[in-house]
């Protein structure tokens, strides 16, 4: 049996839950209290020395970290990765364009709104995060313009990778609606056999993000005044 | 024959050039000029809506972006990347990490300190960049105490994905002298049949770079006041 050493409300973790599920693989979930110092533990770091969550680690200790290596180790010889060596190479494409050019910004600007105190100096970055994470929606909107998903001719790996934090954009200030083909995609992924949907944030953080939106409207001067400098 | 697009100075691309040459495989090189526009070309947005170098074409026209899943698809059948799958798998993790928590801050260093102008406000960034870039030196150091390669027991993609900006990280202004395996490693990468160098960064490159490190030197006054700030 592997054990998941993960964090329930980041989406590089709930990446992991979502294919285990479709996988049908039962699993240990160990929750890991990232705020709390969980990964600053020497126990932690001997696992991963880059104190970073997910971590899978096999039945005799053996462990594998960076969710996206986690995702390709778990699904190959599965119909979430294409056979078609071509196909694969564009699927990892993918799962690498979303951990440089996409996760950087849009979970990070979710995680300031969320999990940052309001009147964290780190507000200051959301407009640079906004506009980037922008920059990567519009490349993910041209993509499917013209094909049904990331993975090849199938929903695979790298649409369960770049669904994680696309699905909760809107926490980090994003507004999707000029992204059809994006929103359609979504309700796709949705609707694959075994899908689940990350658990819902914690009060304080839905309080602090319904407080980040407040902020962005126009005209409002105290945190909005902030982040747009 | 496959047609690389890439520009020389960039370490992303010349993980590909350096695979290419292990390989014994022959390619086009297609140089881009990244300062002077030319991944913003429609030509080139074609090719990559992401905008970024280096881009794998085939005979073909199709093509396949993000350096780190070129150098899988290259090196998938030969000596370079493990046929054990687990083995496979943390070459993978490896890879990842270097795109997330190495390259952003190494590579990004370098750019600022040879091609930002002197004056730029991006070098107020370098500090925070220094910081987060060492810590990924140390994670690396760690692993290779125990270790000689990153791609399981032989030198691999791995190894060739963090050698190149680690090689050229004194160009961000990061002291490798606190870190000796990593100094052996990269030697004993240097080492292997076919090694290529990348080619020297420019005259004015190199003289920004000069004028960084005097820069960064306790006491300096003018960038050096605000890089540390």
């Amino acid at each position: 049996m592997i054990t998941i050493h993960g964090t329930s409300w980041s989406g590089n973790c709930h990446k992991l839950k979502l294919l285990l599920s479709q996988l049908g693989r039962g699993h240990h979930w160990r929750e890991v209290d990232l705020l709390g110092g969980d990964t600053r533990t020497p126990e932690f770091l001997a696992k991963n020395p880059n104190g970073k969550v997910p971590v899978l680690e096999l039945g005799d200790g053996r462990v594998l970290v960076e969710s996206n290596a986690i995702l390709h180790w778990l699904a190959d010889g599965s119909r979430f990765l294409p056979s078609d060596p071509w196909q694969r190479a564009q699927a990892l494409s993918w799962m690498f364009f979303e951990q440089y050019s996409h996760e950087p910004y849009i979970a990070v600007a979710r995680f300031i709104c969320g999990w940052a105190p309001p009147d964290s100096p780190r507000r200051a970055d959301l407009p640079r995060l906004r506009e980037r994470g922008h920059q990567a929606l519009a490349v993910m909107e041209r993509h499917l313009g013209g094909q049904r998903w990331f993975t090849g001719q199938e929903y695979g790996i790298a649409d369960i990778a770049l669904f994680a934090y696309t699905a909760v954009a809107g926490d980090g200030g994003f507004d999707l609606s000029g992204y059809p083909a994006l929103l359609d995609w979504l309700q796709r992924v949705r609707a694959t056999p075994g899908f689940v949907e990350m658990p819902p944030a914690s009060g304080q953080a839905r309080e602090w993000i319904a407080l980040s939106m407040q902020a962005g409207r126009p005209g409002h001067e105290d945190d909005g005044g902030r982040a747009r400098h």
